[in-house]
């Protein structure tokens, strides 16, 4: 039998799990809650348990695989196999979670963030058809990201590479958490659609459905703006172009610096689809030469929820 | 006797020659004028009837050397070992450079754009210290650069990586040679400069030398504007700010998605030194968040003529 990879997509709220052949094809999955009760304490014996529960199952041991690969929320020491700051998972402290999957399963672990492991598996089996060069922009609750440039994943000086999320859109734009103005992330992931929107409704005047809610004081979501600005509405439509001119401008830069055979988008907002795409690339055309226009797609991720845990699985390609 | 490189910097007015220890020492060097007539026929034979010149100079033959590294103008192709469009060479067909140099020298040659090879000499043993991930940004007569992420020279899709003169920093900016608004090069390149203060003194109405020599039509250079700045010329001093913000802003950006070690600001431009430097890194505080600014640093180059020679010499290291 050929040797098998696992893939692990840890979140906040569950653990996903994949048994791959090295060519990325899925053959197993299933996943488990994330348990961050006492600090996460139990997040990593869960996990080796889960595995080694699984492998049990299968009838499969720890030499018929190459080896683990996981993404994870917070700071990842890939050197080290270490990970800190993960507040979803209550992970404040240090975690040196290579050395229990390690002992645990006797299987290798390789490790990395979450929006870097959905970059790796969208370039590998998604939009981004394993081209050398591919940026992946993932429009969620926040704004995430993950660069692979010349078929190498950028990490940078402190692992700060592919923080798409903080590109500085607009100099005087709104604050971020991140404590700078005018990041993509203010104006772009699903708080940031909704901001957009109630920022123009001050201003807006005329007939709009949109105007109408926020009037109201309905809570409105991303969805609602996108599908609002699908029936013409618009309010939404102005929401929906300032959006993606932002959207437009950062994947500009992205082609004009970086030039990757594809910008992939992917996350919540992107549900929105070609109606998102189309505007982004109108703009992206207008933010880049002649050139990058030509050699640099703007695509829709592909995988969904399985990015994640695909390109962890080829994280451990590299104990091949 | 060690093995040694071969750089070769081509220009428009001098090809530059050095021989070199495989660890970047130039232990020979010279130059050539570069003949552009004739469509840019001599160039290349020029070339290598000067290095087998050298060579039977010094007394050293084809086999001394691990291989040649050349920078020229124009659009590269790496693996064909051709240029094109290099049209300050009168080189408008396609070039077969490769094939004539490694034919008249027996010596193998590998080739690149000169932004990117004076980006690996300032990598090498210039500001960028080595780190496996260092931009290059050379401000002259256009803006260049090159990008060095995960140890490798990026090249993108289409060979465009690294173009960050055509960051679009400003949306509804100045025009660009390359067809679109808002590039930096449009307000930070020697004529960018320039053109910054002609928009600045037309509203400006205090008291300034700079103004008054605009406003009595006198030809004003990049070089002037930094010289009755740092004499605080008030007029001087905005253009420069003015000029620094949008540097800042492309630098900030490069450090939110690449994260480099440092950011290394080099060309005739940077002739104004710390005080350009220090301007642009305030910036650069401004457009970057905490990590970054911790772990990218704001460089002035420091290799000056040499960074294209010594970096084309680093190509060659690849046949080693």
């Amino acid at each position: 039998m050929d040797k098998k990879i696992i893939g692990i997509d840890l979140g906040g709220t569950t653990a996903k799990f994949a048994i791959m052949t090295p060519e990325g094809e899925i053959q197993q999955k299933w996943s488990i809650d994330s348990n961050v009760l006492d600090d996460g304490s139990h997040i990593v014996p869960d996990i080796v348990e889960s595995i080694n529960h699984h492998l049990g199952l299968y009838g499969m041991k720890p030499e018929d695989f190459i080896g683990i690969g996981m993404g994870t929320p917070g700071s990842v020491d890939q050197e080290a196999g270490t990970v800190i700051g993960a507040y979803n998972l209550n992970w404040t402290t240090l975690q040196p979670v290579r050395e229990q999957i390690e002992t645990g399963t006797n299987i290798k672990l390789a490790i990395d963030n979450d929006a870097n492991v959905a970059a790796l598996g969208e370039r590998w089996k998604g939009a981004g058809e394993n081209n050398p060069d591919v940026v992946f922009i993932t429009l969620g609750t926040g704004v995430g990201g993950g660069i692979v440039a010349a078929g190498q994943l950028l990490h940078g000086a402190a692992g700060c590479a592919g923080e798409i999320g903080h590109i500085t859109v607009d100099p005087h734009g709104y604050q971020c958490t991140c404590g700078k103005r005018g990041c993509l992330e203010t104006v772009s992931s699903a708080t940031g659609v909704v901001r957009v929107a109630r920022t123009l409704a001050e201003e807006y005047a005329g007939d709009s459905q949109l105007k109408q809610l926020l009037d109201d004081g309905e809570e409105i979501t991303s969805k609602d703006v996108f599908e609002l600005a699908q029936a013409d509405d618009a309010l939404a439509l102005m929401v929906v172009d300032k959006v993606c001119f932002y959207l437009g401008l950062a994947c500009g830069n992205l082609g004009n610096t970086l030039n990757p055979a594809s910008i992939v988008i992917g996350g919540g907002v992107s549900a929105a689809g070609e109606f998102l795409r189309s505007r982004v690339e109108k703009y992206f055309n207008e933010f880049t030469f002649p050139q990058v226009q030509e050699s640099t797609k703007i695509k829709l991720a592909e995988l969904g929820n399985e990015a994640g845990v695909i390109g962890a699985g080829s994280l451990a390609l590299q104990f091949a």
